[in-house]
C-alpha cells in the first residue's frame, strides 16, 4: 500500500479548517480554528501553519508524510504570484500568502478559490462522485459556483471561473452587491431570502418568521415546510430563480450533474421540486436529459476535502 | 515533411461546404455544392461523398492520402450512434448519416455541431489562434455559440453544450422560437434585428430601411453607419445585449477570447463599440480584464475548416 497524505485547508471567514487525507479518500486528522482575521494576514497565516504542523505531526504518527498543502480562498488567489488578490470576507486586497506560508512551511502549497474546491471535494468524495462534467451552486450570502470540466476544476484566464451567482437573469433586475443589477444572487442567495421575508414582514404579512428576532435562511426553508405560506413563497421564488441561472448553466455547459450546497440545500422537496419544475421550463431537452441536480453531499468539510484533491491534481495530474 | 491531410465538410441548409488541408493549415483544395435537403437524406449524403471523392482525388494529385473526414452538422450529432438526432434546418431526425456515409466513404468519419466546428476553425487559422479558452458567437438567424476550453472542444455530457443563443436573459423577456422567453438570441440575433426594423417601420418612424422590400441584418448594420438613427438604435440594443450575454459567459467561464462570427460581425465599431461597453459594465474586473473581444476572420469557412481540424484533434489527441 502506497497511500499519498495530502493537506487540506479552508481558510473561510469564521473558522479555518483543516484536513488529513489519503489518496483515496480516508481521514487521518481534521482539525479547525477562529479564523479572527481582525489580527491581520501574519496572524491568520499564523493559525494556518499551526494547523499544518499538527497535521504533519498525524502524518508521522501514521507512519507517513504530506506530500503538500492544498489552501481554498475565500476570494481571488493568483497561484503565479502567490497572491490573495482580493478576499473582501477577510478584508484582505494583494496579501502574499505563499510568502507568508513558506517562510514556515517546506511544502509545496496550491491556492485555490474556496468554491473550487468545494465543487472539487463534491467530486471527489460527495454528491458529483464519478462526474466528469459537474456544476456546484452554493447557496450563502452570495451565490458561489466552481465546474468541474472534463474531470478537473476549470476556473479559466483569470482564474476567477464559476462566479454564477453573479451571471445576469434580468438586466433590470434589482441592485446586486458588485453594483450591477439582477445577477443570479439577488433572487435565490441567502441574503435575498432573508431580505424578501423582512420585507414581506414590514408590509404587513402574517408570517410565523415575524416573531425571530432574527432572521436566518434555514428558518424560511424550515417555516415553509411547516406550511407558512409567506415563507412557502419566497422559497418558490428563490427556487425559481435559481432554475432559471441552473438552465442557463445547463444550456451552456450541458453538465452531467448539478451539486447544490450551503445551508439550505438539505431542505429537501420544499426546494428541490420547485427547482426542479424551473430547470425543466428552462433547459434545452438534450441538456436536460444528460443533467441531474442533486443536494451536496459533504456540507462545510467541501471546501478542505477539496483543498487536499487539489494537491493530488496538481502533482499527479 | 510528413504532413497529415484531413477533409472537412461543412453541412449547412443552403450550402456543403469541403476543404482539404494539412495539418499545418495549409490549403489544397475548396468545394462548395448546393444541399438541397428537400430531396432527403440519401441525395444529401451522396452529394456529400462526391464532394469527398474530388478531395480525395486532390489529395492523390498532392502526392498524399486523407486520414479522416470531420463533417459539421446544423443541429445535434451523436458520434456514438452516428445519428443527427435533429436538424431543424434539414428537416432531419435521427438520420443514420454515419452509416449512410460509411456506405461509400472508408476514411473515419467524426461528427460534430456545425457551431462547434466554427468555433474549432476560428481558434485554429482565425481570430481565435493561439486561446486557450475561447468563446465564439455567431450572430445569425439564431444566436450559435462554440466553446474552447483548455484547448479543445467541449461540448458537454449531451453533446450539446454552446447553447449561448438561450440562456435566458430576461425570463420575463420576448418569446423565443424555443418556446421560452427572453432568450439571449430574442434580442441580438439577425432575426431579432429585423424584427425590430420592422416594428419601428410599422409604426411610422422615419428610416431608409423603409424603402426595402426585404430588410437582412446587414442593411441595418450600413444604414445604422450611414447615419440612420432608426437603424442606429436598433444595432445598439442588439450590442447591448450581446453585451450582457457575454459577460454572463466572461462571468462563468473567464475566457480570454470572445470571437464574434455572422453576416453582421465585420461591421466595426458600429457594433462593437457599444458592445465593448455594455460588457464592461456587465463583466466582474478580473475576468474583464483576461479577456479580448474580436470579430471572426474565416467567414464562412470557420465550419469546414474546424471540421478538418476536429480530424487531427480526435486522431491524434
Amino acid at each position: 500500500m502506497n497511500r499519498e497524505l495530502v493537506i487540506g485547508l479552508d481558510l473561510g471567514g469564521t473558522n479555518i479548517k483543516g484536513i488529513l487525507l489519503d489518496n483515496c479518500g480516508n481521514i487521518y486528522a481534521k482539525t479547525d480554528v477562529a479564523t479572527q482575521a481582525k489580527d491581520g494576514p501574519e496572524a491568520v497565516v499564523r493559525r494556518m501553519t499551526g494547523m499544518v504542523s499538527d497535521l504533519e505531526e498525524a502524518a508521522k504518527k501514521a507512519g507517513s508524510k504530506a506530500i503538500g498543502i492544498g489552501v481554498g480562498i475565500p476570494g481571488l488567489p493568483d497561484q503565479q504570484s502567490g497572491l490573495v488578490v482580493f478576499a473582501p470576507n477577510l478584508g484582505w486586497k494583494n496579501v502574499p500568502i505563499l510568502k507568508l506560508l513558506t517562510a514556515t512551511v517546506t511544502l509545496p502549497v496550491f491556492l485555490e478559490n474556496d468554491a473550487n474546491v468545494a465543487a472539487l471535494g463534491e467530486q471527489w468524495l460527495g454528491a458529483g462522485r464519478g462526474s466528469a462534467n459537474m456544476v456546484m451552486i452554493t447557496i450563502g450570502t452570495g451565490i458561489g459556483g466552481g465546474l468541474i470540466l472534463n474531470g478537473t476544476l476549470f476556473n479559466g484566464a483569470s482564474g476567477s471561473a464559476g462566479e454564477i451567482g453573479h451571471t445576469v437573469i434580468n438586466p433590470e433586475g434589482p441592485l446586486c452587491s458588485c453594483g450591477r443589477r439582477g445577477c443570479m444572487e439577488t433572487y435565490t442567495s441567502a441574503t435575498a431570502m432573508i431580505r424578501m421575508a423582512q420585507e414581506a414582514i414590514k408590509q404587513g404579512n402574517k408570517t410565523c418568521l415575524a416573531s425571530k428576532d432574527k432572521i436566518e435562511a434555514l428558518d424560511i426553508v424550515v417555516a415553509a415546510r411547516d406550511g407558512d405560506k409567506i415563507a412557502a413563497g419566497i422559497v418558490n421564488s428563490a427556487a425559481y430563480y435559481l432554475g432559471v441561472g441552473a438552465a442557463n448553466i445547463i444550456n451552456l455547459l450541458s453538465p452531467d450533474t448539478i451539486v447544490i450546497g450551503g445551508g439550505v440545500s438539505g431542505a429537501g422537496d420544499i426546494l428541490f421540486k420547485p427547482l426542479e419544475r424551473s430547470i425543466r421550463q428552462w433547459s434545452l431537452e438534450a441538456a436536460y436529459e444528460a443533467v441531474k441536480v442533486v443536494p451536496a453531499q459533504l456540507g462545510n468539510t467541501a471546501g478542505c476535502v477539496g483543498a487536499a484533491r487539489l494537491v493530488l491534481q496538481q502533482t499527479f495530474g
